[in-house]
C-alpha cells in the first residue's frame, strides 16, 4: 500500500519502512527552534534534567523575535538568558533581531525538504511549506530533544486537501486557508497532518505556501506538508534528492478525508470575530468600520504580500483615523522591500513601518488596540485579547483585502 | 540702548517699543503645539474654564507622536479624545503618525522666524533653532491660550553663547550643547534665553541648530535662539522680511552673561550617567561597555544625523550583543533616508529601523532596557529610568559617537 507524505518522511528518519499512520516511532530531529519568550524555559528545565550538553549545537537555533525591540523591562531579561545559553553551551545559529522565527527558519537555510523539525511555537506548522515535517512542542519536550536528539510522536493520519484550477484575481492563498479552516472548523483536523496538491498549489509561490502551512494549525493540524518540487528547490537553494522528490502522497495512501476545491469558487474570506473558523464572505461584511490595519507577520509579511498591499496603495491614502502597521517578516525582505520601493510607496500612503517581529500580533506593541476598536490584519488568530484588550475585534484576512480596506476605512472586497 | 533677540520679538509681538528683560507682558500667540500625551488634559481643562470655540483653530496643531504606534491599551484612548476634539472644534492642524512634534513644527512650516509659539512639551524650545520664541507649558496655560489667544510672560534674561572657528571633524552640534550644559550646570539658565552667534553657529544647517535649540532646557533655559538667515529662509521656504533679519542681538544688548567657545577646542563629549550636566570627553570613558545605541529623536533623529551615522556604519557591522536602534524624527525624514539608501545601510549594518515617534526616548517602547544596561543615546535626557528601568545606565552623545559606540560595543571618540 502507498504511503501519506507525513508517513514516507516518518519511514525516511526512523528507518521504519513500514511506518504508518497511528504508529509511534522514535524520530531524529533534524532541526529545533526556540524563541525568545521560551528560552528561559527551556534552559532551566534542560538543566533541570541533568543535561551538561547540547546533542548538537548546529542544530538548535535561537531566534528573538517576539521581544524586539523590547517594549517591556522585563523583555532584555530573556535575551540575557538567552545570551548566557548559548555562550554556555556553544550554539552558533542565534538571531538577535533578523526577524519571526518562522520565516527565517526556512529563508536562512535552516529546514530542507523532508526535515523533522520541532519548535516551540504552535505556528511551527510553517514549514510544511518545503516539505518538512515540522510542529510546534512544549518546553519541556524541547529542553528533552536538545539533550537528546529525539522526540516520539504518533504518526499522524492525513487529510488531503485538493486544489485545481486559477484563482480569481483577488483571492489569494490566505483565502484558500481561511476557507478550509472555516470548512474544517478549528478543531477538524486535530492532530492531523494536511497534505495540499493540486494545480493551484503547484503554481503558488513558496510564499504563498508557506502562508497556508503557517495556519494550519488554526485547524488543530499537526502539521501541514507541500510536496517539494522545482519552486522549492530554487527557493531552497538545493538540488532535490530522489528522496525529496519523492515526498509526494501515493494514489494509494491512506487518507481518513478528502476534500477538493476548484479554485474559480474561492472568494475573498475573513475570519471574523472572534474565532479563526467564524469565516464570511468579505463582500458579506462590507461597510464595517475600521480603526486600523495590520499587514506582516509570519502568516502574511513576506515580499510579495507587501507587494500586493503596495500596488494597491500606490498613489492612494490610508482613510483618515485609520492606523496603517506593516511588519515585514525579515529584515531580509525589510531589505528586498526598501530596496524596490515597496516601503516607499507604504509609507507615502501613510503606512507605519515596524522593524521585523512578533510586535503587533502576539499584541506586545506596535499598534496595540483597545475597547471597541476593529482592526483588520493579515495575521493568523483573532482570538479575544490578541492585539489589544478583549474588546477588540479582529478580523483576519489577505493583504489584498487589508490594503484595500485600509484605504476605504471599512471592509471592502478588494478589485 | 539695543536689544537682544528675545526682546526684539517681544517688542514686535506686543507692540510695546521698549519692552525689556524682566517686564511682565502679554503676547499674542503665533502657533501652538499639544501632543497625544497631555490632549486628554488640555481638553478636559478647555471645557471646564467654559470656553466653547477655540481662539484660532488655525493656530493649534496636534500631532500624535508618543504613543504611536500605540504600545499600550491605555494610548489609544488619547488618540479617541484628541480624535473628537479636533472634530468638536474645527481643528485642521493634526498629524496621527507624521514624526516627532518638535521636527514637525518647523519642518512642516507652523512655525517662521519671529513667532511666538507654545507647547506642551519642554522641548518645545527646539523652535528657537528659526528665531522664534517658543517654550514649552502646563496644559492648564495650553487651555487658557485656545481660549484667548494669549499668554503672559516675563521676558527672559539673556545668556549670549558665541562659538567662533571650524569645529574638528568628530565634533558636532551636539557636542557643542552637551558642552555648554555641563559648562552652565543644569540650572544655569533658568527662565533665560539663550543667544546664539558665532561664524560657527553662522555655518551650522538649520537641523544642527535644531539639535542645540532642543536642549537649551537642559540648562533650563525658557528658550534658545538663533539668528534667521539664507540658510533659515530656504529651510522655512521664505524670504526674510526686514523684521525677521533683524533678529540679530545687538553689540549693547544687555546680556547677563556672555560665553564664548572656540570651536577647535571642541572636543567629543558624553553626558554621563544620571544627569545632563555630568559632562565628560568620550576619550575619559573610552573602553565602557555597552548593550545597546539608539540614534533618533527630535534631538537628533535628522537626516544629517542618520547619513553621518551611515557613513561610519557602512559595511561594518554593529557589535555582537548590542542593540542599535534607529528612530527617524519624522515620515520626512524617514522617506528621505530610505530613498537615499541611509536606512538601508543602516539596515545591512544591523540597525533596527523604527517608526519615527517618541517611543524609546521618553521609555514607552521600541528597545526598553532593564537593570544593569548601558545604553550610548543621542536623545536629550539621561535621568534615571528615563529608557527602562531605574538601574540603566544612559550616556548622552551625538550620532558620530554613538554610531561608532555601536560597531565596538564599548564607548570610543569617533575618527
Amino acid at each position: 500500500m502507498g504511503a501519506t507524505i507525513i508517513e514516507k518522511i516518518i519511514r525516511k528518519n526512523t528507518g521504519i519502512a513500514d511506518a504508518k499512520a497511528g504508529d509511534i516511532v522514535t524520530t531524529n530531529v533534524d532541526r529545533v527552534m526556540i524563541h525568545d519568550i521560551f528560552i528561559p524555559f527551556v534552559a532551566e528545565k534542560f538543566e533541570e534534567m541533568g543535561f551538561t550538553r547540547l546533542w548538537d549545537p548546529d542544530k538548535v537555533v535561537l531566534i528573538y523575535d517576539h521581544l524586539v525591540p523590547a517594549s517591556q523591562v522585563d523583555d532584555t531579561r530573556h535575551f540575557r538568558i538567552g545570551n548566557a545559553f548559548v555562550k554556555k553551551y556553544g550554539m552558533k545559529n542565534i538571531h538577535r533581531s533578523d526577524g519571526i522565527c518562522h520565516q527565517l527558519m526556512t529563508e536562512a537555510g535552516y529546514v530542507k525538504p523532508g526535515d523533522v523539525v520541532f519548535g516551540t511555537d504552535s505556528h511551527t506548522t510553517t514549514y510544511g511549506c518545503v516539505g518538512a515535517f515540522s510542529s510546534g512542542i512544549g518546553y519541556t519536550e524541547m529542553a528533552s530533544i536538545l539533550g537528546t536528539g529525539e522526540l516520539w510522536i504518533k504518526v499522524p493520519e492525513t487529510i488531503k486537501v485538493t486544489i485545481n484550477g486559477t484563482l480569481p484575481a483577488n483571492v489569494t492563498s490566505k483565502d484558500v486557508i481561511l476557507r478550509l479552516i472555516g470548512d474544517l472548523g478549528a478543531d477538524g483536523a486535530t492532530y492531523k497532518a494536511l497534505e495540499f496538491a493540486g494545480d493551484t498549489v503547484k503554481n503558488m509561490t513558496v510564499a504563498s505556501r508557506m502562508t497556508i502551512a503557517n495556519m494550519a494549525i488554526e485547524a488543530g493540524a499537526k502539521c501541514a506538508l507541500f510536496s517539494p518540487d522545482e519552486k522549492t528547490a530554487e527557493y531552497c537553494e538545493i538540488e532535490l534528492s530522489e528522496d525529496q522528490k519523492n515526498l509526494v502522497g501515493d494514489p494509494d495512501a491512506a487518507y481518513v478525508r478528502e476534500i477538493t476545491y476548484q479554485a474559480e469558487d474561492l472568494v475573498p474570506v475573513l475570519a471574523c470575530p472572534s474565532q479563526v473558523d467564524n469565516i464570511k464572505t468579505v463582500e458579506s461584511q462590507a461597510g464595517t468600520k475600521i480603526d486600523q490595519v495590520f499587514i506582516g507577520s509570519c502568516t502574511n509579511g513576506r515580499l510579495e504580500d507587501l507587494q500586493r498591499a503596495a500596488s494597491i496603495l500606490k498613489g492612494k491614502k490610508v482613510a483618515p483615523f485609520v492606523k496603517l502597521i506593516v511588519t515585514p517578516a525579515s529584515r531580509k525582505i525589510y531589505r528586498q522591500a526598501l530596496a524596490d520601493g515597496t516601503l516607499l510607496t507604504l509609507s507615502e500612503a501613510g503606512a507605519i513601518i515596524t522593524h521585523p517581529g512578533c510586535g503587533l500580533c502576539c499584541g506586545r506593541t506596535g499598534g496595540i488596540l483597545s475597547d471597541g476598536e476593529r482592526v483588520v490584519a493579515t495575521n493568523n488568530r483573532n482570538f479575544l485579547g490578541r492585539m489589544g484588550t478583549s474588546k477588540v475585534e479582529i478580523y483576519l484576512a489577505s493583504p489584498a483585502t487589508a490594503a484595500a480596506c485600509a484605504i476605504a476605512g471599512e471592509i471592502v472586497v478588494p478589485e
